[in-house]
């Protein structure tokens, strides 16, 4: 299932890039003086394909798994907390509920890798593929065929969001000690340094970070000979819910919805899919520059323009719930301004 | 009048600063992890000091003026674009309408010294202090009297919003031709050299920089008698609606209202506000890093980080009122998430 999506991405519509333009220079204002703003509209007119997009409809998807490396003391918090953020965000009170309401956006939350059964939390979409992640500083984090399975729920989950006229949608994850394989799949993936892309997380120390930088370089000692393609390597080093966003990527893009990519987690399931098939890269919107360390060197090597840098580091789609506000802004701007001719001004420079 | 307001501003209060540091500190996320998002609304909490802010009630103030310094070839538009630019203001088909509803704000117009006389332009609000500022390569843009004027129809206009219950105003400009006074304020006030702050406005070639930079050198050579105090400084480079910027941003601040000041134009009358009273700069919001070349010295010469950088340089508090999105985001985090203790967590790091 995810193949077929990852084969089938053809390259924007260079045609509907340049109407797009066309129109950004018809309008009254001076040619690219809303610089990324336009940018970002240009990027949607050519996505959607449509003349007029509306992106009334938004939703984050936050999927929520645990990681075995916790056991190596990679985190600040213990696993319990997963569960009990989960019940946070049910009842409405965790930061990406808040933003998500600015924002006009549903929020929904997907078990597809908690450690606890939650049968009983009312508004929790059960997709469990494993209850955990294993420790990837002693084993391979999930099968491949589990990891497959993780993204054909991510696929899937943008799917019935499609069904539902979702035309946006953000990435959004939960899992304590989660920076931890995210780091791993940059090292391997980039590739880069583990130094250079491990950082602090929700709040280690200068002794802490060391020693989550030896626990990952551990990790691709151990996972080296899974280190092949994008899959095997997500499968070995990452964690069930990076696995879903990476689908949810997928299966967003295959249907033209406007694919949202929250922090520091969130990039590393959308660079897999990126491995999986590079035009990719030019559908997704990079909300934010993390201020976890590592995330600035992933875009500098995929030559990416984040939206906003405003030291978040919190996940759960914060950051990409703040960023669908402002990409519907720059559609409004293309849909509702004036153009030089209705309003009798040469266009000038 | 602005005067007085300039000397009552007080130093941010430290104990509402701290209140709201505590607050942030037992929302359900690890400490500091929404960054600049939780220092702004530390800085709402401050400046309101409320316990729960509010910022519902939103307005864009757009003063508009012309420039006599046009004639010396200075824009890539005939001045004539200013009366046709607020005629689609008051239509409502221009960046800044589409932005502001957007935001949820209203647009009010403001003629503070446009050339032409727009008698029967509906919505206009008409306070014309004078018809065009002089041409600052030759002679004062205005005299002190009217700078004073113009400063004080700012500040009124302030007063009138806060009346109205806006707790929220976001600082705009039209007029065609504006970059160059404002260049000329920053290179007196930073202080810094002409090239490095002046730059290519609505659109000049290299060719049309350089003049422009020759026109500012001879500005401030024709001026220099008068550039002794900021008031001075802004009455013989400035423009009226930069004036009127500096007194909004007085009179907001000694209201208590979030200012939230535009691109390069707002800036330079913002600058005027900070160099009557250093305090002031604590309570303004600078909304984002304009591609006009000089913006950056100006941020980085008053240690100030802007929120976006998305290549703006269009004006008309466009910039600003994307920024009020953020801000009320920021606020509404602050308000309406759990605590810790509410949903059973340890605080953790």
């Amino acid at each position: 299932m995810w193949n077929q999506a990852a084969e089938q991405i053809k390259p924007l519509s260079k045609s509907w890039l340049d109407r797009a333009r066309t129109r950004l220079d018809s309008l009254t204002k001076p040619r690219n003086s809303l610089g990324f703003l336009e940018k970002m509209a240009q990027r949607v007119v050519a996505i959607r394909q449509e003349e007029a997009p509306s992106l009334r409809k938004k939703e984050v998807l936050v999927f929520v798994g645990d990681h075995g490396v916790v056991s190596e003391g990679v985190s600040a918090y213990p696993q319990e907390v997963t569960a009990l953020m989960v019940g946070n965000f049910l009842s409405g009170g965790a930061a990406i509920n808040v933003l998500a309401r600015c924002a006009g956006a549903e929020v929904s939350v997907i078990d597809i890798g908690m450690k606890e059964d939650l049968q009983d939390a009312r508004g929790l979409i059960q997709r469990k593929v494993r209850k955990g992640a294993g420790n990837i500083a002693r084993e391979p984090a999930m099968t491949v065929e589990e990891a497959e399975k993780a993204m054909n729920v991510g696929m899937r989950i943008a799917e019935e969001a499609y069904d539902r006229g979702v035309s946006m949608i953000a990435t959004g994850d939960m899992g304590i000690g989660n920076t931890t394989p995210s780091s791993a799949l940059f090292s391997a993936l980039l590739p880069a340094d583990v130094a250079d892309v491990t950082g602090k997380g929700t709040g280690l120390d200068e002794e802490g970070v060391k020693h989550k930088i030896q626990v990952i370089e551990q990790a691709l000692k151990v996972n080296r000979a899974s280190i092949k393609d994008p899959v095997s390597t997500l499968a070995a080093l990452g964690g069930l819910e990076i696995a879903a966003i990476c689908g949810l990527c997928l299966g967003g893009v295959a249907r033209r919805m406007i694919v949202v990519v929250d922090g520091f987690i969130s990039s590393a399931g959308a660079l897999v899919a990126m491995r999986l098939n590079p035009v990719i890269k030019d559908y997704l919107f990079f909300s934010h520059q993390s201020s976890e360390k590592g995330h600035r060197i992933f875009f500098k090597k995929e030559a990416i323009r984040p939206i906003l840098d405003l030291d978040l580091r919190l996940g759960e789609g914060t950051g990409a719930a703040l960023v669908m506000q402002l990409i519907e802004d720059s559609v409004r701007i293309y849909n509702e301004m004036a153009t030089f001719e209705e309003v009798g001004i040469e266009p000038g420079a």
